[in-house]
């Protein structure tokens, strides 16, 4: 790609100072700069990247700029980072959308396939399988029977949907996430387990976006369910019969047990458990590597394994640190208490 | 599909109230219950949704039973929970299993099949690999060189079997999983880390079942074991030369270092870590998200990072809980202790 | 494979006591050693073993011979450990390489393939896509746009390599890891989470090992790195612009939050968590299961969720053990200082 600063400008109706015919072929982070890229100035504490950064062009907030000339193209906008923002988008959508069937891919008869979907090689659509238009299914994806995936989706690479899940529109998931694998249910008897089957499916509902590698169980019987607009990050285990609401983000390598229900707005840390069977309210705040054993009220702010309240945690933890402390002390303690018992009997 | 009452009935010897030919086209969680669907109620807590429920038929525990109609039909059995497990097992046999070898799948000229063996479409067969009879192995599953399936067992979309691997009979493993990845093992020396080659394999004995996206990692030299009839849930950590006895089950997102040895019958809970160079006893319960670091004995039930016995544990966290009004306490009580210092100096 | 002693003999230039025309066909670990088999004695605890061990050849350390026959045959070296790995990194060799390009791999037309390059069955070679000589790529692999990956790597089936990712030379990425996927970046808004394009990408530097299962995201803008000589194990969460330097060694299920830089020769424990944003030093070491969330400095030992010095969490955690204890030690002071206080009133 190649732009230069006054098409930059047109995009984010800025105003240039320096060279508008300055070309950039790249963007960087401000911290490190490189020379022909692009980046942006938005807060004053990057200010003096201004000056030293080797970008050929940056996009700055108007009230951080001091001067009127640079050694560099400035574009000047009211905020900096909402113009870079959408740049970033455009520029993504400038990309471009895969289309088209590749060789390679291999339909069941009786699947339906919107239009203007891309499907890559060596994918598996099987029977009864419905996919909406302007969806984009890379290569190596499985699509068990009966699966319906909604309008512009993206599936990446080795992505498994096992039969009968559905998925909402706008839904990206990243590759190697399997939605649908078998609930872990088993009965015991004297000689072993039983497999319990898991007749159930996933619903994603729409604007949902999962990571890679993530594994998200069908239900025993009914569904599995990940709400709308709900964001769920990489290696993340969902149980069977999870429900979970509306606009929660989810972080790495947190895991949700069984049949726990989770309503909406949640911030749920990475490496973060939640047990099987209880309901987490709405916008609550998992910290990271927490475990949460007990339902939750909204709003609540949880830490710890067991988790409890995050302030009450962080409190209790900063005597944990000055545990051998207060242990000494705690002995000095005993041996004045048996010093004034000693006078006492004198 | 389709069933009546009368079918149903028939299959788990029941008695029906009602219509014989109401028809259920779906099953339902008793919660959630829907015009149409089956669903069954064997305890006494989900009684009132015999009334409740919009199902069209349900199985019923007998003595759960105080009316002679009812506004939907009935079931009448000893244990509707078993009969429901019936049903299920029924349906899941009815769904039929696949055969056959689909377009694309890939054959090494040296591999042997056993009878009615379904292969997926862009499935790698490599040399001298040999598959049982009644085996499934979905699309997209590689399978390295000298590798043995057993029979009767299903293979998800997206498996990868490293060479020389070897799996028992009547094993189910899910999408994604990586059975005979390299051990991590490296030789530290002043330029970095040398790669110690890894040279064993992985041997998945009868009747195990491994979730989606775990990785299970070979021997150095020797072999990395699951025993027969052990259960893994996703996302599990199996590190090299790891052996593990029978009827184990482990959840979601626990892993084991390498080297250390597992009886049988433990229960290992999500997110759990066990060091590597252990021995874990026979009956061992270890709670989610501990840190086990030392041997343990028989019958252990064990909580907490470290791991220590989980009464002790839970008791010990009731005092951490309360750690902030413990200190408080202890403060008053060194200020009574110096007033009455300063008393007795009196 | 088939070797006689003095074949092997040859390869560690050792000498032979017993018959050099003994025949082994495959390695035991000398706990479980088999006949025909060879394994090493290196220590003076497993000396026992060189009469008791089963199998027919066995390297030992000059130090630990006793006797001048041994039931078997015993290739005499100086270190029976560093010859043995000699011999295991022969016999890696020997397995050979693969080479060529299998039926069903997929080329882009714009696509650079290198000397002696084996392709699998079913990868698919993007546009743009340049591959280094000697390196090798198994089945079921994705290579997005623009990769560039370097001489002398092998990925294993079913990686996924997005656009624009760099992996340099003598790498080895094992089965299912995803290198580039989106970071986990959203802006919150009052109608749901909005999606910031994750416009970076991912180097992965020379000689770096990575297990399988692994999520790598890319940088939203700018580059995720992962530093030379750096080995990962498997089940790895690496999110979007962490910086990792060189020589690293990162055990199983551990994660690390965004734009977090780590220096080198770091040792971080299985199933630990880094919380973004932070700086780690270089000879860190993090305790299995810690969460680390501030910035560290050199030569750190850590543990603990927030991990704390190790050896303050050990003796601290030694308190926690005994807190039911302490708290009952206290009650008791508490009632001997109100005891004196009763007596100093009298």
């Amino acid at each position: 790609m190649e732009f230069t600063a006054s098409q930059i400008a047109s995009f984010v109706n800025g105003k240039i100072i320096g060279d508008e015919n300055a070309v950039i072929t790249g963007v960087s982070p401000i911290e490190s700069g490189e020379n022909g890229h692009l980046s942006f100035v938005a807060q004053e504490r990057f200010a003096d990247f201004i000056e030293s950064s080797k970008c050929s062009v940056l996009i700055v907030s108007e009230k951080l700029l001091t001067k009127k000339d640079y050694s560099k193209t400035i574009i000047v906008v009211e905020d900096a980072y909402l113009s870079f923002q959408i740049l970033m988008n455009l520029y993504k959508e400038m990309q471009g959308r895969k289309s088209g069937i590749e060789d390679g891919a291999v339909f069941h008869e009786t699947s339906v396939v919107g239009e203007n979907v891309y499907v890559g090689a060596f994918t598996c659509v099987s029977e009864k399988v419905k996919i909406g238009d302007e969806t984009q299914i890379y290569p190596h994806v499985y699509i068990g029977k009966n699966v319906k995936i909604g309008k512009n989706c993206v599936l990446y690479s080795g992505v498994r949907i096992y039969d009968y899940c559905v998925i909402g529109d706008n839904c990206i998931i990243h590759s190697n996430t399997v939605i649908g694998s078998d609930g872990f249910g088993f009965q015991l008897t004297k000689e072993g387990y039983q497999k319990i089957p898991q007749l159930g499916n996933v619903v994603v509902e729409d604007n949902v976006e999962i990571g890679s590698n993530c594994s998200i169980d069908r239900g025993t019987i009914g569904s599995t369910i990940i709400g709308k607009g709900t964001k769920i990050d990489n290696l993340i285990q969902i149980a069977h019969n999870v429900k979970i609401g509306t606009n929660n983000v989810i972080a790495a390598q947190a895991g949700i047990a069984g049949s726990t229900v989770i309503g909406d707005w949640n911030m749920i840390g990475g490496q973060a458990g939640i047990v099987g069977h209880i309901q987490i309210g709405n916008q609550v705040k998992i910290q990271a590597q927490s475990g949460v054993n007990s339902s939750t009220k909204d709003g609540d702010i949880l830490y710890g394994s067991p988790a409890i309240s995050a302030s009450d945690y962080r409190r209790n933890y900063v005597h944990f640190r000055n545990f051998t402390e207060i242990v000494s002390k705690m002995n000095e303690m005993a041996a004045r208490i048996k010093e004034l018992e000693n006078n006492s009997k004198d």
